[in-house]
């Protein structure tokens, strides 16, 4: 692509024959890329977070999916359908509540279906074809929301952001980082304020390393710290990502969002969330509605190898938090900036 | 004391002629107790944070203080003076920051000019009797922080901590979770949330180890989940300590107090800041004034060995912030509870 920006990696490539992937495990201490040539090492790729971020692993998951199929010998449709859903099933099992793995895989056997009338050689190049489609889509879908968002930042901002949300998470560029990679692009001074996200770190381990990697000036603070920068006027903008956005604007994302938003209203600092326009949910009437994971206290009561709480000290760790739709300032997503009402906007869009 | 809460351990006691701290360098891993014998260790101990919070550095200074100046041979009281000043001079060397280090030496050196006319021997038990004094006064006046702030819990409160703000910190007790110790000693069924308190993660480490040391029921959450607790209505109270108030109300406390504050103030949940009455800097005006402690940007950076952010990262570590006084609900303090204007109510009580 001629017009990528020079500042954002890619950590999913398809080469020839085989995925290479930047294998997030190492970061940021080093920067190996991983060539992949059969699904089971796709699926362990899966597994243990080498690929992380939600669109990042649907990406995965359907170069994935061609590599556990080009080597079928079956030459009926059926007994090679057979053997696509067992594929299919496999790598679901690397990550089993990942939406975006199962929409991926869901969306390749419905296209093989569409086509059982073809040769069984010819499916397995038009899922090759569609895997490399849904990769193009979301590096689309980010870049347009990068260059939807670039016109809210100006010469001089000190932007805050949460989690990660960049090329790492995404086919390319990511949603929150998106604007900022397209605003350093276009050359506006910025500065930006990565909090470290507790308790995974992926500010610190994974924003950090991608704003270094581009030259983009930033500084690391823990997540508590975000407050009272914003009340001393060093914070002009606030950028987060979203997993889930509820049709009436309620916003769904990881824990430490809802602090943030409430911080930002009371300081009077905008707060935008970035994401692409499927992740609006239409059927879902409110944030409240969203189930949110709860994951093991030992992310929280170990670091590393260590101890850094009583044993048996008990430890409550959502993934997740609720951001009404009152403190959100808009929406940045492909379609364009939305701005309330979210849910009358939401709909005209939708259409 | 026969009152003692059963519940509050104490990290320093004199015996005999001998300091026993509670180290807390092994926590939360290991108890372990050890006898300080002579100023050195004392030094040590204190520059090496086996003993920590502002009022328990100044109790285990005037300890060391005696234990350095008991062995002194000078015979004139200009001679011994001069000794005096060497050993309160090295141990201020240990945290040269530390207020009540300072002020704890201060008092002692003036406690023996105020009797130079007395013979050497007897100036050296005066010196002990005050350091006993200087921790019985801690502990009295954390104890009635916690009397006087007890009505305040009701039954089933579910009660918010951050920071560590116990027995470690003081003579015994603490001051908010001496709030705590007392509600659960009048066997008041409470619950506290435990910030973990990034980056030293004093309420992992600490706070839930003196919790659970006195069974009362606690959860460990990661700082940035305190807020969608409190909007999920499943927080009744916060109460934290203070290390500075200004005169009108405002408080310096370690880093993530002031988003408890605002979350607290925006989900109508009371806010409340325990401290001893000494801690309320009259000459003071506004919290803005308060000079801010930032630390070595490896605290956010690296944990234990590992790096956690790329290397070259620049980070910017703040140990305290400022909320300001229209968040707080009272003061809870030895005097009593004090409301709004706070300006006014801390003029009549200095009196």
């Amino acid at each position: 692509m001629n017009n990528d920006t020079k500042t954002a990696i890619q950590s999913i490539e398809w080469r020839d024959d085989h995925v290479r992937i930047l294998d997030q495990t190492y970061l940021p201490g080093r920067e190996v890329y991983s060539d992949i040539r059969d699904v089971g090492r796709m699926w362990e790729a899966i597994k243990k977070l080498r690929i992380r971020g939600a669109p990042a692993i649907g990406i995965a998951a359907a170069y994935g999916f061609y590599l556990g199929i080009k080597e079928l010998s079956e030459n009926s449709f059926q007994s090679f359908f057979i053997e696509v859903e067992r594929v299919a099933e496999y790598l679901e099992s690397a990550r089993p509540t990942a939406v975006n793995l199962h929409w991926a895989l869901h969306r390749l056997k419905t296209t093989i279906k569409a086509h059982k009338d073809k040769d069984i050689s010819e499916l397995k190049e038009i899922v090759l074809k569609t895997a490399k489609t849904i990769h193009d889509e979301d590096k689309r879908t980010c870049k347009k929301i990068g260059e939807n968002g670039v016109n809210l930042i100006t010469e001089g901002d000190r932007i805050l952001t949460h989690c990660n949300t960049g090329s790492l998470a995404t086919g390319q560029y990511g949603t929150a980082l998106s604007v900022i990679f397209h605003a350093h692009e276009k050359n506006k001074d910025i500065r930006v304020w990565v909090d470290e996200t507790r308790p995974l770190l992926q500010g610190s381990r994974l924003t950090a390393w991608e704003l270094m990697n581009a030259e983009i000036p930033m500084t690391l603070i823990t997540d508590s710290t975000a407050g009272s920068l914003m009340r001393r006027g060093e914070v002009d903008k606030v950028i987060v990502g979203s997993d889930h956005v509820a049709a009436n604007g309620d916003v769904a994302n990881k824990i430490g969002t809802y602090p943030l938003a409430v911080l930002a209203k009371e300081n009077k600092i905008p707060f935008y969330v970035a994401v692409p326009f499927s992740t609006i949910d239409m059927e879902l009437q409110e944030g409240d509605n969203i189930p949110i994971e709860v994951r093991e206290e030992d992310e929280i009561t170990r670091f590393n190898d260590s101890e850094v709480a009583p044993k048996k000290a008990e430890a409550y760790n959502p993934a997740f938090d609720i951001t009404p739709h009152r403190y959100v300032t808009a929406f940045i997503t492909e379609k364009g900036l939305i701005e309330p009402p979210f849910d009358e906007h939401f709909k005209t869009l939708v259409k």
